[in-house]
């Protein structure tokens, strides 16, 4: 049978804007941003700062941008930089840290669960600098949630230690928040909760919450008046964006309808389960399960008309608010159907 | 005597989407441009190649990363590429084309008229390199118009000596076409008449054509293919632009109404020269007066409520659609009021 | 007791030319080699490439210049490599793969003994790329002998494999052989049945075989011609060269002599660990030992005279020409006498 | 007629390291610069730092990677350089200042002299930078002698204006000095006195003074510490540099001797014009001579066994410690033997 609908459930960033986003990109006041700042624009940037609890904010069109930025800022050439395992810093970004920010990475392995690093790898790899390898260590970047760690959370508490843990061995913190807001609706505490003692944070506005396009990225006003000058290199610098500003103030306020998504992926995985696959209990809105032939798991989703993607080793599903209760329970219902056994028996 | 409104003459990039734009925006069908491309983003992607005469184009949010990321892709580390003196590559975009290209540029003088150059000089420059100094020259970018000689426009004929030069001297030539659709209105010939023989070239959109954020770089699919790659590490690579993309093919069909920026750049050019401002006979829409004292003409200016910006040794006036013919005329008439002297006098 | 004569074990990078090397450099032949080429150096070139059985080489003033100018070379921006962990590309050259070839480097497990990978682990990285993460795979980075595993030694053999599997992922395969001589000594086949199969590669005259500065890439002849603009660019390129080079010839004739250096690495190591040292058996001219205190170990040894250095968790000694058998054994000797228990004890 | 010996005034660069000098070498001192800084090379860079009058200095391996390094230190990625038009750093360096630090390179009209700019055009184009344009003015370049203006001499008092007008217009100032012995000599003042008021300085060893590679960077302490980390990653630290650093050392006494070369100089102009041709007066040891066929001129001496170099619009001819007073009367006789007519008669 085949399915003409397809459950896009490949990530959150096929959201589309709705109506409420559309009138507000309509009707927003707009300016040149280059020339004088845009005062939708100014708003969206202030109101984000005063959200994450950060002096100031810049928009940038995408999180690469916001992400690649802050690694120039804080990055001498050569310098390294610790990361968890399978960050989207280190997997996603095209190389651009090193390309760009001259950023030597360093991956952390998962000691503390799925996404999550121990202060002690921190200082560890903070003291290797010597005089005689002389690679400096400079910065420990973040992610929360860690996306193909499957939306690990990372809590206040741990979260802190490892701030102070870097801190103290004189590192400077940049947070990939991508995805902060899922953390902070999971976790019921404020995104500002989240980015205690980070020196620079980035998080999206086009991925759950909906908006098309942008993402900001936030610091002391020092740190963004240097962004915006390495954002106009980068040609990121925008005219009028005040139209995306607008979709983004909508997003804001649709933080804790993250919660939905959560609900889903619980439902997701719940029923997976149940149809005998491999999956561990998602913490936010993705589910990973584990499968022995990713093309085929894919190949046999594609049939049944539901899109998912590969991660190493696995299946990668996105809940989202574009993909209601309604859609999750059909997509089961068509994977059970399918009376394909689950990829793992 | 005060103004309230502000007749904004700074650039053409102060415009803001109409209507019509918005509706277009609002109403536009959107997917991942990242994931499986988005629709209206193809659509503008095509089209716009189809206008130029090009193979391919690819979106980018603005002209600077179209540029850079041409030289990006044509310049080996450490080449040298040629540009009429003050284009926007060199004076305007930061260096990116150094930091991130890693290009020497070489600005040509002038000496075809206002911002145009000559083949003798593309083929005097390309030859210098030689075994022993061993700078290699690769590229001719032009500009066309070229905004800081004053929108000044380099006809088809002109157009293709030079290109013949470039390419027999084994120069690949990049096009900034910021504002190519000004040159092509300005000649009554269509864009792709002056994109003959080159490898790459950029348009803008959000300039006299209103739409908001948005430039494309069109080239070989070869080109496209790379491009995209480099976009996405410069961040560049966005969700659901199309509702950018909409605004974009608004803009593609009113090309022809720049004629009226024209007019208007016109009129306020003779209004100027007889109120004994020292002033050329505008090519597009950009007026450029010579004035002894810059900052001193843009005060008088903004105290009557005119915006312009500097540029060196004058003041530059810019019309477009958001400064209909009766805003000029309202400009002109406060200027004269204001009973100063003109500014050369 | 204090002990006057410090016996330097810290590197074989602390030999100085003898007699014979510095008659040679006195009396050699030289030329501008920027304008048309060092006799000598090119006689240094011609037969370092026969040796290691490549096209041509290019001689750099050090390993780290002809590596990274392998990278530059190879990799296009933000392209990923594979190395062995702490790799001398990764730890010790301060990150110049990152900003100078923006190489994203992705360290592989010792899975086959200290310093050695799994052909395995090569083919799982190298398909790793796809369309949706984008990181491109492009390049392999062998070292033999591996500097800080030990001065370990991959065999032909397995070499072979993992060129293989590199080959048949698509990837490139640079070879740092700062010590390649030493792993052909040690396994007594020439240097050049260790370099099958590779793009280019690296190798130093400065290091056990005792010439002052110079190291030699060598690859296809296509590869040194972009060398040799490359090294200019990073200011590599050099004059009357063959000052050096001719040093660099006498050190090709004495890479036999460099089993004297592994047998003095296999009594210090005895030596050592009949002390109560926890140390294992050197492969080449790299003894290392655990300590639990890497920082006291060195004091300790530093107060008896003999100069070591750290890594991460031991002690490094490397044997070389300018420490004799009748030095190894004083350093013996004289650690012996401090009394102080084994630091692992 | 042929000859077999050529008199080569290609550079002065082709000086070959003499008795003495070799003599030097084969005897010095030497230690292992990375690890624990070698003497000779210690007392090379002190004493080079005390004759420049500067805190330290640094040896690099080229005049290109002393300049560059001064560069990467200075420049923010994307600032504009000023230096005089045809300057070493923007025509011979292989576009290294954009690759590696980024530079955008602004040329100075000669408005002084041949190779020398005016401290106005240093103002005005410092003071372009601006919020709109932006690019940023941060460092100006000198170069004393300028190679490619004829060895041209920048007096003291025209270094200091320059510098002035610099520093007051918040700009950095290095000098290329690549010849700045020659400059010394021929104003009867000490190097000191041409270096007043610079951030860096960059000479080179490996000119008319003879030695076999080698240059230094000087500036302050913290400039050379910094100067070090890029140098290492840039592959230019070695090992044993002392063998080359005793050659500088004695090259360091030598400097006086560079007035027999510009005597050189001046004899074969005089000899060249009475011979017809179009040169000027030399005023250090370069003669350029305005040819109408440089491919045409540079074979006929060619066929004269006596070698020269193409220059823009002409060729160039350096004299130098290995090509005597005699040689320049032989060089001369063979010139006029050959009975061709003056090249621009």
């Amino acid at each position: 049978m085949t399915y003409t609908r397809r459950i896009d459930l490949r990530s959150d960033t096929v959201t589309q804007p709705d109506e409420t986003m559309r009138v507000a990109m309509s009707s927003a006041q707009v300016g040149d941003d280059v020339l004088d700042h845009d005062p939708t624009m100014r708003r969206l940037e202030e109101e984000t700062a005063a959200r994450l609890g950060m002096a100031a904010a810049l928009w940038v069109p995408s999180g690469t941008m916001g992400n690649v930025i802050a690694m120039v800022v804080h990055l001498r050439r050569g310098d390294r930089f610790l990361a968890p395992r399978a960050a989207h810093v280190l997997e996603a970004e095209l190389g651009s840290s090193a390309w760009l920010a001259g950023g030597m990475p360093q991956p952390l392995e998962w000691t503390a669960g799925p996404g999550r690093i121990n202060p002690e790898d921190v200082r560890a790899y903070a003291s290797q600098s010597s005089p005689y390898y002389a690679l400096t260590t400079r910065l420990l970047c973040l992610e929360n949630t860690h996306n193909f760690a499957g939306g690990s959370v990372t809590p206040p508490d741990e979260h802190a230690r490892l701030v102070s843990a870097a801190r103290e061995a004189g590192l400077l913190v940049h947070l990939d928040g991508a995805r902060l807001w899922n953390a902070s609706v999971a976790l019921g505490v404020p995104p500002a909760a989240l980015t205690v003692g980070v020196d620079t944070v980035q998080v999206c506005l086009s991925k759950g919450l909906g908006a098309p396009v942008g993402s900001l990225v936030a610091g002391s006003r020092s740190f963004v008046t240097e962004a915006r000058r390495v954002r106009k290199m980068l040609g990121g610098g925008v005219r009028q964006g005040g139209i995306l500003a607008a979709a983004g103030l909508v997003a804001l306020e649709r933080i804790d309808d993250l919660a939905l998504d959560h609900a889903n992926a619980a439902r997701l995985a719940e029923g997976l389960a149940e149809l005998g696959w491999e999956v561990g209990k998602p913490e936010t809105n993705i589910v990973i399960a584990a499968v022995p032939d990713t093309a085929a798991a894919l190949d046999g989703l594609d049939r049944v008309g539901v899109l998912a993607t590969a991660v190493p080793g696995g299946v990668r599903f996105v809940t989202h608010r574009d993909a209601p209760e309604a859609d999750i329970t059909e997509a089961l219902r068509r994977i059970s159907a399918a009376r394909s056994p689950a990829p793992a028996a």
